[in-house]
């Protein structure tokens, strides 16, 4: 069996009254995510992490936000297109780890219902999907609410 | 043989007066880490990056900062908690690798006595745990000496 | 067969008027990275990650910023030859994934070249080195183009 590891990451500014994607799940709060499409920085993060550990470039290779039809798209329809590519050549997950970097607000509650929706979106089982939160204390653009990051590694397998 | 692979972050504010506690070993400095516990973001990473790995959550959820029990604890005695959490689930460590981001004071000295105490409380030789240092050139708030971050990437196996 | 895997990170200053080298190549720009070596933050990370994979220390420690001998070197070179000490314990490398942060200027014609580069140092296939670029949304340092930092991955083997 061969193995490939990836890594992804991936930031997005927070503004006041825009709808808060994370994770394929809405977030309840005063800001939200800019972004070409809904601006999931969770699911770009993994997308990048599955593209990297593949060898096939990169989020903005495969979906340009250049692109008008990818306006606005739910970031889980990029996951699942994401899946389907490095399933073309032969790669199965193994498993991810994610890490959502947010001071505000706590994503805790949310975790199960993101993990449910990606692994629904990638069509693995939750198990395979670890999603982690944490603030940077609030230090940095992170820190000040100005943003949101995401970090992602993945474990690839080739049979 | 499985293999599963874990990312953890973890960034700590660096405040005039507290012990500075990195990777288990004190380090002599004006300053020191401010948290809940000792404050070791080292530690915490590689805590985060086991429990990624094995899909159990995040230091948040099995030590949160609101018990007061682990107010002030040693991370290593974390660090010990969770190898003994994925143990139990038949998760034993490949090899960690892990990267600490400070910009003053050198911590390069301070590495294999890190090694030996994380290898220690893992019940692991310290061969399986890499620990580097790097500053950030002065950039963003660990080039100003706000705070200190850390990296770290685990390979778990289960047999 | 066993595995290991490493993580490295980078951060170099940006500032007018230096050459602006990054994964091995070039790239034209009124910004260059500041460094003793040649301020190569890709090939750092790599070579970062390449040494905490095989748990040999880090660049800093090879390849110290006091010694006048490595004052404008190619990293190319350091590349080269961080791949013989990791060759010389038995490693080879499984797959590179990596990640350029930087807000301008877009690196992605760029990246074709890079792999090439970084394959032929490292004595490879390019198909096992991944180069993803990102900007990181006009926040933080990298933001603010104060400077370029870079995340890699590496997944060794040893037969
Ligand atoms: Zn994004
Ligand atoms: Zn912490
Ligand atoms: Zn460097």
């Amino acid at each position: 069996m061969d193995f490939r590891i990836g890594f992804g990451y991936d930031v997005h500014q927070l503004q006041q009254g825009l709808p808060f994607w994370l994770g394929g799940v809405q977030i309840e709060h005063t800001k939200g995510s800019l972004g070409h499409s809904d601006g999931d920085a969770l699911i770009h993060a993994i997308c990048d992490a599955m593209l990297g550990a593949a060898n096939l470039g990169d989020i903005g290779v495969h979906f340009p936000d250049t692109d008008p039809s990818l306006k606005g798209i739910d970031s889980k329809i990029l996951l699942r297109k994401t899946m389907d590519i490095i399933a073309q050549i032969g790669y199965t997950i193994g498993n991810i780890d994610s890490t959502i970097c947010l001071q505000r607000p706590k994503v805790k509650d949310y975790i199960p219902k993101m993990q449910a929706e990606l692994a629904k979106a990638l069509d693995v089982e939750p198990q395979q999907i670890s999603i982690k939160a944490t603030t940077t204390e609030k230090l940095g653009f992170v820190g000040r609410e100005e943003g949101v990051t995401a970090y992602a590694v993945v474990l690839l397998r080739k049979n």
